[in-house]
C-alpha cells in the first residue's frame, strides 16, 4: 500500500483495529519498561509479567489469551494456521469485498515436489505479507502454527501432504527457507510473524488400526531419532531460528512430549542451542490434556499441567493449564517461577513481532488489503503448482499438440476439482481454476464428464453413461482422478495405496479405447500407479498432488507444453503391497524382518515409482566441473572446519566453494532441471544406505543446447553417518556423489584416517515409565497405545 | 385422506402424477394383457416384456429404468430407501410445505432394543402408507430397499445401527413383523410396497484395515451359514414372502453373492421355496461391476454381467448390465430369455403394485401429504424410542424426583443432538427434539454445556470452561454422550470401543464433583462403559441408541420416570479389548485360537452387559404355567408335525399351543417387560452355545403386583442345532429353557430316541474359484480381500 497519513488516521480512529494492540501509548503500561521500545525485548516482557496477578498469568496459558484489561492488554489467540496461505479456524475472512478472501497456494507436498527453496520463501513471504494486513484488519494473529515437518514417513498418513516429503535433507533446506520467509531476515527490527515447528517429534500417524495419534508412543531408536525424525527440528531451531515449536499428541519412548524434558530441554534448548527467550513452544490442541489421558504419563490432572509446564510447554492449545494450574501450584507441583518464565516467552515474542509498539515505525503494520492476493502473488501461486507437477510417464504424445479441430476428452473425479484442488488446512481462495476451467479457455473443444462419485465409495457409476459418448466424441482422453482429503486427511491414515477398482474399471475400459490418453494422479499420498505405467494404451501420466488456487492451470499447461514440467517426486511410490508389508506403528527406517525398510534409502523392495523420479520434455546431461581430490584426510577436513569458527562442525564446508554442477539441456524444449545430489557408498555403519541426498537446486529455463550451473554446498554434515547412539560421525570409507536418480554424471572419493564425531548426540535419562492414572476410581483406558492390534 | 372426486380430477389433470404410471387407460397398451387387471400378475408381465426390442429390454436392466416411450411405459427409479422412514437418495422432499417431511423413526438397533415385534409392524405400515403417498405425489418409488437384517456379528461394524441386532431369532422374527408392515396382508391384492432384504449374505464390514466390503472374501462355514448369517434371509424369503432381496458386495466362500447361483439360485429360490416370479433380486449399488473389479470372479466386463444375470440378478443398481449386456449378448455368453425373466419379475413385481391399473380401485394410491407425519406417527416415533431405552445401571438414583426447585445440568455432544439422534439412511424428520429440548420443557432449571468437540477428534476441549459453572449451579448432571456417524458408518468401521480419553477426563471430572449424575451412552455399537459401570460416583447408567426425531424427549421422559424403561440390549458390550482378539474379517462364530467367540452365545469373555441386559424402576417375577412334560421322544415330535402337512419341518409347533408364562410386577411402578426365552444345554454337536434366544414377547404397563401373561410359540426349529454340513437336526439330549437373561424360572425336559434332519440343506458345487481379469493388460489389484493384513 501506499501510506498516507489520512490513512493511519483513520486506522487509529478504528476502535476495532485500536483493540488489537496494548495501550502503550496512552494506556496504564505507558511507562512501564514493556512500552520503552528501545529496552530489550526479554527486559520488556519481563517487566509485563511482573505487574500479572497469577490468577492473570493462569489465563495466559491458554491459545485464547484473555488478556488483561486493567493494564491495557487486549485478547491474543495464538492459534493461526498458514499452512499454503491464511486458514482457520481464527482466520477471520468477511462474507465479500475486502479480507474475503487471499492467496492459497499448493499443499507442501505439490510444494516440495517443485525442489526450489527460493520458491518457498517467496511463497512464504507473500503468507505473512498476507497474515499482517489480516492482523492490521484484526483479521488474524501474528504467530502462524505452520510449518508442520514431521517426515512423510509413511504413504498412509493422512497429513503427509502438509509436508514437503520423505527426505531429512530436503525438510530441512525447505523449511529454512520457509521459515525465511515467514519471519524475514534475523536482522530486521522486527519479525513479519512467527513460524511454528510442528509436531516435535516423531508425529506421522493420525489412526491406523486402533492406533490413535494422541495416545499413541512411538518407539524411535536414537540413530533414527537423529537421522530422520529430528533433522528438520534441527533445521528449525539451529540452524533457522524459527520463533516457536509445537510439541505433538503422540510420546516417544514412552514420554508424552509436551511433558519430556529431554526433548523440550536437553536437545531443543541446549543441544540446539534454542535458548533465546524469544521463543516458546505450544502444545499440540489438548496435548496437554492427553498427557493425562489417555497417555497416563502423569496420575493427576494437576500433575499433568506441572509436569508439561516444568518440561517446557509454554502454551497450552486448549484451557487444561488453566483449569489445573491453580491445583497445581496449590499442591506445590509447580512454582510461579516457572509460569513467568513461559508467559516471558510468549510476551518477549509479541515484542519481537512489534506487538507493543507505536504502528508508524512499523512496516509492516501499515500493511492491508491492497498487499493482499496481488497480482504477483497469484501469478506465484501459479508458478508454484506448476514447478510442482511430476511427470512419470510419457511415450512421446505430451506436449500436446493443439489446434482448433482438437476435441478434448476432461474425465474423473478431480477433472472438475473446486475445494479439492487445496487439501487442507485453506483458507478462502481468490479463485479455484479446475483443470476443466483452464481447458475451456483453449481454442478446443472439450468433452467433460466427471464419471465417478466420491472416491470413497465406488458404489455409483449413475454418473459413468455420460462418460461414454464424451470419450467417443474425444480425440485425445485426459482422466484426473486419485485421492482427496475423503481419505487422507487428519484423523484419517490411508488403508490402501491402490486406485479403487471402480477408477481401474474406467480407466481400463478408456484405454480400451484406443485413444492418446492421459492420466493424472492427484492427491498427496501416493498411489500405486503401476497399472497404469505397465498399460501401453496409456500414453503419458503426471502426479500434481494438490495444486492449489491455480492447480487446474497449471495442469492443463504442463499438459499442452505452455509449461515444461520439471518436478521430482518427494516421496517414494511404493507398491500397493506395502501396507500389508510394514505397520504404521513401527518407526525403524531399516529393515527387518517385520518391515522392507522405508523412504528411497532404505525400502528393499521395488518402487513403482523412486523418490526424485520426474522426467523432462527434453533430456539432460551433467559435469561436475568443481576438481574433487581422489582423497581427503579426514583430519584435514576437521582442521579446516575448527579454523572457521563456526560452532556446529557438521556445517561447516566440505568443498572450499560449492560444488559447480553444469547441466546442459541436450534437446530442443527449454525447461527448468532439478539438479539432485545424492551420496552413497560403504562407510559408517552397516547397513548403509543405497544414497543420501545431500544437495538440490532447480535451474530455470534451459534452453535447448544451453548451459546452466548448479552450486551445491556440501557440508561436513552432508559425509556424516549416524551411530547407534546417535551421534554424528565422519567415517573413513568410500564415497560416491551422483548427480540425479539414473545419475548423469558421478564422482567418486575416499576419506582416510580415524572417524571424528561431528555432533555429540546428549542420551536421555531419568525415569521413562508413566505413573498410570490414579486419580479416577474404575477408570480404564485400553494399552493398544504403542503396538499395532496383534492378530493371529 | 377423504377422498373426493374433484381430488381425483386434480391428480389426473397434473403431468407431473400421471407421468408416475404407464398409460394403460388409453396409451398404446390399453388392449394389451399387461393392462387387464383380471389377468395373472405374471401373464400381464410376459406380455409386456414380449413387446419390448431387446435394447428396450436391456435399458431396463438399471437402477433408473427409462422406461419405453413408444409403449407408454414412464420411467421408473428402483432405488428408494426407507431404513426408519423414508430417505434418499432419490426420495424427492420438498423445500417447504407439503412433503417437505416426514415420519423419522428410532434407527433399527434402537427398535430392536424394543423387543416389540407389534411396534415393528406398526412402524413399518406408516413407512409404507408415506412411501405411498409420496409416491402419488412423483417423489418416490413403490419398492424400498430396506431391511437391512444382516447380523451384528462385529460391534465394529459402521452398520450394524441399521439392523435390529446380533441374534438369528431375533432379526427373523423383528423382519417377518417388519415385512408385513411395509407390504401389507398377502391376501390383498395389492402391495402396499415391496421391501427388500439386504445383504445377502455375509455382509457385515465396510473397511477394516484395508479389506474393503466390495472386494471382501467372507470365508463362512455351512454351519455358521446356516445357524447365524441365514437365518434372518429364510424369514424374509420363506416365512415372510419378501418381495425383492438384495445381493452383496462382498463374495461369500470364493464367490461374489451378485453371481452366484448356489446363494441366488440353490438356497434362495429352490430351498427356501421363493419361486413366485413377482420378486426379484438387485445388486448392491456398482455389485456387477465389482464381479468384474475387484473381484476378478469373470474375466471380462461381458462376462461378469452374463454371470450375474444367469446367476440370479434381476436388477442392476448401477449401469453395469446395460453397457455390458449388448457385449455379453453378442458373445454368446448370456440368452435373451435369461435377460426376459429379469424383466417379467420386476414387471410383475409392479404389477402386484398396482402400477399398471386404475387408480380408482386402488385405496394406497389415494394417501397423500395428509397421511404423512400424522399425529398418530408421531406418537409412534416417540413411543418407538422411549420403548428401544435401556436401563444399565441404576442405585436408585432413576426415576429422578422433579421439582421445580431442581437444577438439572445437561452436558456432552449428545445433549443437544440433532440429525445424529438420526443415525444414517435419514430423510427430512418431523422435528428433532434433543434431549436438551425435552429438559426445557419440564418446570426446572436446565443448566446446558456441550463440554467437547466431535466425538472423533478429542483435541478441542475449548468449549470445556462453559462447563464448570454449569456443573457446579446443577443439583443432578446427565451426561449425554457416545458415538455418532463419524466413526460408525456406511464405509467406515470403528476401530475402537473405548469412550475416548477426553470424554472420560470429563466423566471423572464431572464424577468427582460428588453431585448424583447419570450417564447416557449413545450411539449404535456399544461402547465397552465398564468404567462408567464401576464408578461408585455415577448412579445411573442408559443406552439410547439412535432414538429418532423424538429422541430427546424419550431419554428425558425415562430419566424422570414419565416412561419405564424396559429395553433390551440386542447385541453384546464387549470389553474394549475385544477388537485386539479378534479380526473383523473372521467370520466364525465359535471361539478358536484367534477368537474369543462372537455373540452371546459363544463368547468366551466376560462381557461388559450381556445381550438382554435391561433393568426396570420395578422388579418382576416369572413363572411357566404350560405344563411341559418332563421328557419328550423325538419321534412323536415329528409325528404331530407331519400330521400338521406343514412343508417346513422346522417351524412345526413343539408345544400345542403358545407357551404360557406369567409375569408379576412383585414392585410398585408400572412397567412393561420384555419376556425373554432362551434354550440351553448339552444336545447336539459340540461346542454348545451358552444359550439360544428362542422366543420373546414385550408385555404392556404391568402395574405394581399385576400379573400378565407371555405366550411363546416355540417351534421344532427353537429344538433344532445345525451340524457341520448345515443341516437342521433334532438332537436327543437334555434342555433347560430359561425365562430372562437372570433367570426368574426355568424348566427342563428331556429328548428322547433318535437324531431327526428337520432341513437337509443343499450343499455347493461346482467350481468356486475366480477367474481372473484378462481383459486389461498390466492389471493389478492387491489380493488382500479375503484375510487381514498380516503384520509381526
Amino acid at each position: 500500500m501506499v501510506f498516507s497519513k489520512s490513512h493511519l488516521a483513520l486506522l487509529l480512529s478504528s476502535p476495532g483495529a485500536l483493540a488489537l494492540f496494548p495501550h502503550c501509548s496512552n494506556g496504564p503500561l505507558k511507562n512501564e519498561v514493556i512500552c520503552d521500545s528501545s529496552a530489550a525485548p526479554l527486559a520488556r516482557a519481563k517487566s509485563l509479567v511482573a505487574l500479572y496477578t497469577l490468577a492473570e498469568k493462569i489465563d495466559a496459558t491458554g491459545n485464547t489469551s484473555p488478556g488483561v484489561p486493567r493494564l491495557g492488554i487486549p485478547p491474543y489467540e495464538w492459534w493461526n494456521e498458514g499452512l499454503h496461505g491464511l486458514a482457520g479456524p481464527f482466520a477471520n475472512f468477511s462474507q465479500e469485498g475486502e479480507y474475503s478472501y487471499s492467496t492459497s497456494f499448493p499443499q507442501p507436498i505439490t510444494m516440495g515436489a517443485a525442489f526450489d527453496d527460493d520458491l518457498i520463501k517467496a511463497v512464504a513471504t507473500v503468507i505473512s505479507t498476507e497474515a499482517r494486513a489480516f492482523n492490521n484488519a484484526n483479521r488474524s494473529g501474528l504467530d502462524l502454527w505452520t510449518p508442520n515437518i514431521n517426515p512423510f514417513k509413511d504413504p498412509r498418513w493422512g497429513r503427509g501432504q502438509e509436508t514437503p516429503g520423505e527426505d531429512p535433507f530436503h525438510l530441512s533446506s525447505y523449511v529454512h527457507a520457509l521459515i525465511q520467509g515467514l519471519q524475514g531476515d534475523s536482522s530486521d527490527p522486527y519479525k513479519r510473524v512467527v513460524a511454528t515447528c510442528k509436531h516435535y517429534a516423531g508425529y506421522d500417524m493420525e489412526n491406523w488400526n486402533g492406533n490413535f495419534r494422541y495416545q499413541f508412543d512411538a518407539q524411535i531408536s536414537q540413530q533414527d531419532l537423529v537421522e530422520y525424525y529430528l533433522p528438520s527440528f534441527q533445521s528449525c531451531a539451529r540452524d533457522s531460528n524459527v520463533g516457536a515449536f509445537m510439541c505433538s499428541y503422540n510420546s516417544v519412548n514412552g514420554v508424552p512430549t509436551c511433558a519430556d524434558p529431554y526433548l523440550l530441554q536437553t536437545i531443543l534448548r541446549e543441544h540446539w542451542g534454542w535458548t533465546n527467550e524469544e521463543q516458546w513452544v505450544t502444545s499440540d490442541c489438548d496435548a496437554v490434556q492427553n498427557v493425562f489421558l489417555p497417555h497416563e504419563w502423569s496420575s493427576t490432572r494437576e500433575q499433568a499441567v506441572a509436569d508439561s509446564l516444568i518440561a517446557g510447554t509454554d502454551l497450552d492449545c486448549g484451557s487444561y493449564m488453566s483449569l489445573h494450574l491453580p491445583g497445581a501450584i496449590a499442591q506445590g507441583l509447580v512454582n510461579e517461577s516457572v509460569l513467568d518464565q513461559a508467559l516471558v516467552r510468549q510476551y518477549s515474542s509479541l515484542v519481537r513481532l512489534g506487538w507493543f509498539d507505536a504502528p508508524e515505525d512499523q512496516p509492516y503494520r501499515q500493511l492491508d488489503f491492497s498487499d493482499v492476493a496481488t497480482n504477483a502473488s497469484q501469478q506465484l501461486a501459479y508458478r508454484a503448482a506448476a514447478e510442482g507437477i511430476v511427470l512419470l510417464k510419457n511415450d512421446g504424445l505430451l506436449p500436446l499438440a493443439l489446434d482448433s479441430s482438437l476435441s478434448l476428452g476432461l474425465f474423473g473425479e478431480w477433472a472438475n476439482a473446486s475445494s479439492e484442488l487445496l487439501g487442507n488446512y485453506y483458507g478462502v481462495p481468490t479463485y479455484l481454476h479446475s483443470p476443466l476451467w483452464a481447458a475451456e479457455q483453449l481454442n478446443v473443444t472439450v468433452n467433460y464428464a466427471r464419471g465417478m462419485g466420491s472416491s470413497t465409495d465406488p458404489s455409483t457409476n449413475f454418473n459413468w453413461p455420460a462418460l461414454w459418448p464424451a470419450a467417443a466424441a474425444s480425440d485425445v482422453i485426459v482422466f484426473i482422478s486419485g485421492i482427496t482429503n475423503d481419505v487422507e486427511a487428519e484423523e484419517k491414515d490411508r488403508v490402501s495405496l491402490s486406485w479403487t477398482g471402480p477408477q481401474m474399471d474406467m480407466i481400463g475400459q478408456l484405454a480400451g479405447l484406443g485413444k492418446p490418453m492421459v492420466v493424472v494422479q492427484m492427491g498427496g499420498g501416493q498411489l500405486d500407479s503401476s497399472p497404469i505405467a505397465n498399460n501401453p494404451n496409456i500414453s503419458a501420466l503426471l502426479w500434481g498432488g494438490y495444486p492449489g488456487q491455480d492447480g487446474g492451470a497449471a495442469i492443463i499447461d504442463v499438459i499442452t507444453g505452455k509449461v515444461a514440467p520439471a518436478g521430482r517426486l518427494p516421496v517414494t511410490q511404493y507398491p500397493s503391497s506395502y501396507v500389508q508389508e510394514v505397520a504404521m506403528t513401527d518407526m525403524a527406517l531399516r529393515p527387518s524382518s517385520r518391515s522392507p525398510g522405508r523412504t528411497y534409502k532404505w525400502y528393499n523392495g521395488s518402487a513403482v515409482y523412486e523418490f526424485g523420479s520426474g522426467l523432462h520434455y527434453t533430456n539432460f546431461s551433467a559435469s561436475v566441473t568443481t576438481q574433487l581430490q581422489a582423497s581427503y584426510a579426514i583430519s584435514d577436513l576437521l582442521q579446516t572446519c575448527k579454523q572457521s569458527n563456526e560452532t556446529y562442525l557438521d556445517r561447516c564446508t566440505f568443498t572450499a566453494s560449492p560444488l559447480q554442477v553444469n547441466i546442459t539441456n541436450t534437446g530442443t524444449t527449454t525447461s527448468d532441471y532439478v539438479t539432485l545430489a545424492y551420496l552413497a557408498g560403504t562407510f559408517g555403519p552397516a547397513p548403509y544406505p543405497k544414497k543420501s541426498l545431500v544437495a538440490y537446486q532447480r535451474l530455470f529455463a534451459i534452453a535447448g543446447g544451453a548451459t546452466d550451473t548448479a552450486a551445491l554446498k556440501l557440508t561436513l554434515g552432508s559425509l556424516a553417518r549416524v551411530d547407534e547412539t546417535g551421534n554424528k560421525v565422519i567415517y573413513p570409507g568410500d564415497y560416491s556423489l551422483l548427480i540425479d536418480n539414473q545419475p548423469l554424471t558421478s564422482i567418486n572419493f575416499t576419506l582416510t584416517g580415524e572417524e571424528v564425531t561431528v555432533d555429540e548426540w546428549p542420551q536421555p535419562d531419568g525415569n521413562r515409565t508413566k505413573k498410570g492414572v490414579t486419580g479416577f476410581e474404575g477408570y480404564f483406558v485400553p494399552g493398544y497405545g504403542s503396538e499395532q492390534v496383534a492378530l493371529q
